[in-house]
C-alpha cells in the first residue's frame, strides 16, 4: 500500500496547505534576522511592543507587527498582552536565542541569510534546472556551469555570506560527525575545503593530541583568518588547489560537503589524489555529508540538498553505496558508515 | 510559561530546520506542478520510471529523478523498486491526484502555479516591505503602491494567472463560507469582486431559489466569461467598478476576499457604498476572510496572508472585531462571526 499523506488529507488538505506556505514560513524566519529582531529580543531586559521594536530596527510598526504576529504564531517568539491598555509585549524563546540571534549559543544567524539572500531565490529558477539538468549559473551570473566557485564566490560579499553558511552548519553536527568514528590514531589531519575552520576547530578539541590543518583556495584562507579565526584556535590554515596544486601531507584527510558539489568524474579524481599521497597502512580518508538512503525513500533534508546542488553546482547528494563505490574506485578498503541521525553522516575508509 | 516549540529543539532543532526547508518544500510542490508531473502519473496507467517522466515531460532524467525523489519523501508521490533491475517506478497519490494534478476532483494547480511564479519572488522583498510597511510595487514593476489592481493584473497573462488562484481558493472552502449561515431568505445575491464566479456557483448550487450575480471589473468579467463559465452556471456577471461605479441592487452582497486588499479607510467607504443602495429591514452583507484571533496568536495562516497583503496591496489580515467596527460604522448592524475551523470564516450583518 502507497506510503502517503494521511487520509484525512483527502477531506482537507492541511498538510498540503502547509507545505504550499513552506516559503512563507521560511522567510518570516530569515526577514527577521536580517532585520536584527531576535539580536534586539534576546539582549532586551524586558518584553516589547511592536512599536518598540519597529523604532529599533528604523522598521515600520505595521509591518514589524505582522512580522512578529507570525513569529509568535510558530513559536519561534512570545507574546503577552498588558491587562491595562491591551498592548501585546513580545520576547523572545529559548530557541530564538540559542539558534537564530546572531550571538546565540548555537547561533544559525549565517545560516538564515545566506538561505534567505542568495539560496531562496536560485530555487525560484528549479523549472528550469530541472528540464536542463544544470545549475543556473550561466543564465544568473554569466558563469560556465563547470565553474561552480567562480559563482558561488563571484563576490567578497557573496564569499563572506557563503562561508558564514558553512561555518553555521557546523555548529550543529560538528561534534557528532568528528566523534562518529574514533580519528584518535590519525596524527596529522588535513581538512581540505575546509572553509572557516569551524569543522577543523571541532576535531582539534575532540582529538588534541592530532595536528589539524584546513586547506583550502588562498582567498578563502585570508577571508577566514580576517573573520572566523579564533584566538585560542589551535588547528592551522595552509592555501592551495586540491583538484590541481600539491596536497599536504597527512594520514587523514576530512572531505565535508566537498563530493556533494562534484560529478563522479571529478569526486574519484579527487580521491585518487588524495589516495596517492595518503599514507600506507594507518591513513584514511573521513567523508562528512548529507547520504540518501538507499531506497531512495529519504531522508527529506538530503533529498532537498540533492536539489540545491542541482540549481547551484555541478554535484548530488548520494547514498553510502555510491560513496563506498568511488572510495574503493580510487583505491581505498575498509569503508564504514555512520549515520548520526541528524543531517550530516560520517564515511570513514583507510587506504 | 513561554509557549513555545518543544523543548527538544534545544538539543537539536529539528522543527527549526524544517521551518528552513520550508522554501525548498514549497518550490518541490511548485516545480512539480509547473513541469506537469501529477498530470502525467494521474493519466498513465501505470507507474513510470524517472526516464520515462524526463521523456514525457522534456526534461532532465537527473532533474526528473531527484524532483521525484523529494516528492516521495514528503509522501506526495510514491515508489516502488523492480527486483528485477533495481528501477524505480513511481505513481501518483489520491492527495497528489485530487490537488495537484490539472484535472483533480479539487484541484490547486493553478494556486500552485501563482505561488510559484508571482508570490513567491514577491516574498523576496519580504524585508524592504517590513521596513517601509508598504507594498513593493512601485520597485518590482513601477506602479504605485496605491494603484493594488494595476500591479496585480499588470498583464493578461498575471490577470489570468491570479484568477486562477482566486478560483481554486473556493474549491477548498466554498461550501463550507456559502453554509456558514442560512443565505436563503436572501433573493438577490451579488458576490462584489467576484473574479471567476466560483464562489457564486457554490452560492448558486446551495440557495437554487436565489438570483446570484458576479459583479466585477469589465476586463475580469471579459477573461473570466471566456476561461472560466460553464455552460450549466446559473449566475450572471455584470461590470462595474464597487469603488466608483453604481453598484447593483441586490439583498445580499458578498464581499470575498475583497477587505483584505484595501485600508480600514477604503473598507469603510465600500461597506457605506453597499449600506447605502442595500434593501433596508432585511438587506445584508456578507464578508468572507482568514480572521485572525482577537489574542494575535494565530491562525499561522492568516498571520502569513497578512504578511501577502504587506507586499503585494495596502490590506492586511483582520480578526472579527475589527470587521465588526467597520461594519457597524459602515450602518450595519446584528454581526455574526462562523469560523468555519478551515481557511476562510465568514462575517454576516444585516442593514
Amino acid at each position: 500500500m502507497a506510503e502517503h499523506l494521511s487520509q484525512s488529507e483527502l477531506d482537507y488538505p492541511f498538510k498540503l496547505l502547509e507545505y504550499f506556505n513552506g516559503f512563507r514560513v521560511s522567510k518570516v524566519i530569515f526577514s527577521a534576522c536580517e532585520l536584527g529582531v531576535f539580536d534586539l529580543l534576546t539582549t532586551s531586559p524586558c518584553a516589547l511592543s511592536a512599536q518598540q521594536v519597529a523604532q529599533a530596527l528604523h522598521a515600520s510598526v505595521d509591518g514589524t507587527e505582522r512580522l512578529l504576529d507570525a513569529l509568535v504564531g510558530i513559536e519561534i517568539l512570545h507574546v503577552e498582552t498588558q491587562a491595562e491598555d491591551g498592548t501585546a509585549l513580545y520576547s523572545s524563546t529559548e530557541v530564538a536565542g540559542m539558534y537564530l540571534a546572531k550571538g546565540g549559543a548555537k547561533s544559525l544567524h549565517d545560516m538564515a541569510i545566506y538561505q534567505s539572500q542568495t539560496i531562496y531565490p536560485l530555487w525560484n529558477n528549479m523549472v528550469d534546472a530541472v528540464r536542463e539538468g544544470n545549475n543556473q549559473n550561466q543564465k544568473l551570473f554569466g558563469i560556465p556551469p563547470e565553474e561552480v566557485f567562480q559563482a558561488v564566490y563571484r563576490s567578497d560579499e557573496e564569499m563572506l555570506k557563503f562561508m558564514g553558511l558553512m561555518n553555521s552548519s557546523w555548529v550543529l553536527d560538528g561534534y557528532d560527525v568528528v566523534m562518529a568514528f574514533s580519528l584518535a590514531g590519525f596524527r596529522n589531519i588535513v581538512d581540505l575545503g575546509g572553509c572557516t575552520g569551524a569543522l577543523a576547530r571541532e576535531i582539534a578539541k575532540a582529538y588534541p593530541s592530532s595536528s589539524v590543518t584546513v586547506f583550502d583556495m588562498p582567498a578563502v584562507v585570508e577571508m577566514a583568518t580576517k573573520h572566523f579565526l579564533r584566538a585560542d584556535d589551535t588547528f592551522t590554515f595552509q592555501s592551495g588547489d586540491f583538484f590541481h596544486g600539491e596536497l599536504p601531507v597527512a594520514d587523514l584527510y576530512v572531505l565535508a560537503r566537498i563530493l556533494h558539489d562534484w560529478s563522479e568524474d571529478k569526486c574519484v579524481t579527487l580521491l585518487k589524489r588524495i589516495c596517492d599521497v595518503c599514507e600506507p597502512g594507518g591513513g584514511g580518508v573521513l567523508l562528512v555529508e548529507a547520504t540518501l538512503l538507499e531506497s531512495r525513500r529519504g531522508p527529506v533534508q538530503a533529498q532537498l540538498f540533492s536539489l540545491s546542488m542541482l540549481v547551484q553546482t555541478e554535484g548530488r547528494e548520494r547514498p553510502p553505496s555510491q560513496y563506498a563505490r568511488m572510495l574503493r574506485q580510487s583505491g581505498f578498503r575498509d569503508v564504514q558508515v555512520c549515520r548520526t541521525g541528524k543531517t550530516y553522516d560520517a564515511i570513514l575508509a583507510l587506504k
